[in-house]
């Protein structure tokens, strides 16, 4: 079964890659996939371990429905799940006290490794990936912070910044794991401009949006009020806008923080960019919790991943939601299809990214 | 009718000053009164002018329901809404533009210092605050930077924060009204601290929980994930957490920020506390909005207002939604009501306060 029965072509095909085997990716991953309807959907091959996965399908009670394959078959999958098994790697025993440990370490970094070598050879045409332990990484002598840090090297992309999504609500980080105070020597126009720059890219090829309309918000109580409660919306953001407008697109702000994720204001937006972290994810977390997925901005390639972490402390306890990883997984196969629609559409557009 | 069919006693008097007569107050009063249910729970003194209020009625189609009572007469209120006219003042007309103006400022000073006074004296039981322009307050050359200001002075109280309530979602402020990267020169364990007394014994005398669970949040991303995102979580809120339990009160924290409001998180706490404005406003407007109200922490009376402004822009287009005016009255009830009847059983601890 080559094409689907869809007017847009053949489903996509979605990389998912384990995470951490001690983590709670195997047992997300198993029970997001037990829905026949979001299988339905595309192709999925698993970068990962498949005992581990089976495992974790028995504590879930979810009946298998992948087929192993050895690794060096290669992500060739014509309908279905597919598990690539990594069965040259030393195989980890999830029993006992979980928490970060090199072989786990290991194995998770030559899932993600492998997924981001298929990504970039076109073989699959999303990846998700499930949490890893930067702690395990580091064990492991895998000297990466991340799969940000590892996607952004590989595939040499030297801007990035963090979507989060959950239905029509997006919100793009201009910065991240940054301490507070510290943002201050950051916080510059082109720090704030790159993310309108790149949300308004995703918008228009990933999702469809003709003409995004993006709300920025301010940085200070009411947006500063007008310099009486701070300046960097006059020195720092409004410059970025005006880039940004000069570039034509079309942007809003600087926002009152406040009242930038109430109804009224959102419905005005295609996408929103918060300046920090919890600017941005208490109300995601707060409005979509366990609903929402991340997207990473200014790779040439769709990957996505849930909003959560390894959560050592309720793997192998059956008692992860699996929500998050859902809509991960959803969402790459809807950025996959849109971005695939658009490029039937119009080929040439599509091929100067 | 001296007491109502109600168990605890006497429906208290609540107070509410008109605020900005040239803003939404007269009309989110108008709007919130309207409804027969409320005005059943307490007996209400409006402090304003009649003839603007009686406009606001035409406009919101609203009966009138109250009588009007020249102001010199006090606060007397048997039953239903006494409207007390400042009939003294020079006439408001709101037609044609609105926004900062020096009369209407001068009168919505008056009706605050009024309003006060009579808190104070315990002629009335709350008073609810309806907005007001800091604008116009300083073109009439009344020199307080708000409400709250006005009522620290008036009323001697060295210590104030902001709570905001939606239901069970009560959130306190450490800061407020600060520029976000400013706040590092004033972020100290007194800073920190304070809100946490402050809430701890308002749940206890207003919201009548006996041993509150208090939930106080980080100020880094992840709440500076033991030190590697920032220090200020184990040099400051720490410290400040320490210092509150060994007064005995029961706190938990600090807590990643990102996660503080997802329902499992805040089902464990009566309430919480922000480090920044934007912290606990984002997620109390987008989880809440139009439904919460403040209460002003540290005095040792009941004050209670919506959480917007005055509106200008919406004034006398009959638009303006009354949730937050509804909410603050509400709470204003509620908290009068708790601490009467906590009175009753307890007169002496109570009159330690």
């Amino acid at each position: 079964m080559s094409a689907a029965p869809v007017s847009s072509g053949p489903r996509p095909l979605i990389g998912i890659t384990m995470g951490d085997p001690l983590g709670i990716g195997p047992e997300v991953i198993v029970k997001a996939l037990a829905d026949p309807a979001l299988r339905a959907r595309a192709r999925f091959v698993i970068f990962g371990l498949h005992d581990v996965l089976e495992m974790a399908a028995d504590q879930a009670e979810v009946n298998p429905f992948w087929w192993r394959m050895p690794l060096d078959h290669g992500p060739r999958v014509s309908s279905g799940v597919l598990v690539a098994d990594f069965d040259d790697l030393p195989p980890v025993r999830p029993n006992g006290r979980r928490g970060p440990d090199p072989v786990a370490g290991h194995a998770s970094f030559r899932f993600v490794d492998t997924g981001i070598r298929h990504l970039r050879s076109g073989a699959i045409d999303a990846l998700v990936t499930a949490p890893i332990s930067k702690h395990a990484w580091a064990l492991a002598n895998h000297r990466f912070l991340g799969h940000t840090d590892l996607l952004a090297q590989r595939l040499e992309a030297r801007r990035v910044n963090m979507l989060f999504v959950a239905g029509r609500l997006r919100v793009a980080l201009a910065s991240d794991h940054v301490p507070l105070f510290e943002l201050r020597n950051r916080f510059t126009i082109g720090l704030v401009h790159q993310p309108i720059d790149l949300l308004d890219q995703a918008l228009r090829e990933w999702f469809g949006v003709e003409r995004p309309e993006i709300g920025v918000l301010g940085l200070n109580p009411h947006a500063g009020e007008e310099g009486l409660l701070g300046d960097e919306e006059q020195r720092i953001i409004e410059p970025a806008l005006t880039l940004a407008r000069s570039a034509g697109m079309r942007v809003t702000g600087p926002l009152p923080p406040d009242t930038a994720f109430t109804p009224h204001v959102l419905e005005r937006f295609d996408g929103v960019v918060a300046m920090y972290h919890d600017q941005g994810l208490i109300p995601i977390k707060a409005l979509a919790f366990n609903r929402a997925a991340q997207v990473t901005l200014g790779l040439d390639v769709i990957r996505t991943s849930p909003d959560h972490g390894t959560a050592f402390d309720l793997a192998g306890r059956g008692v992860a939601d699996p929500g998050s990883m859902t809509a991960a997984i959803e969402l790459a196969v809807e950025l996959a299809t849109t971005r695939a629609a658009r490029r039937a559409a119009a080929p040439d557009a599509a091929s100067v990214r």
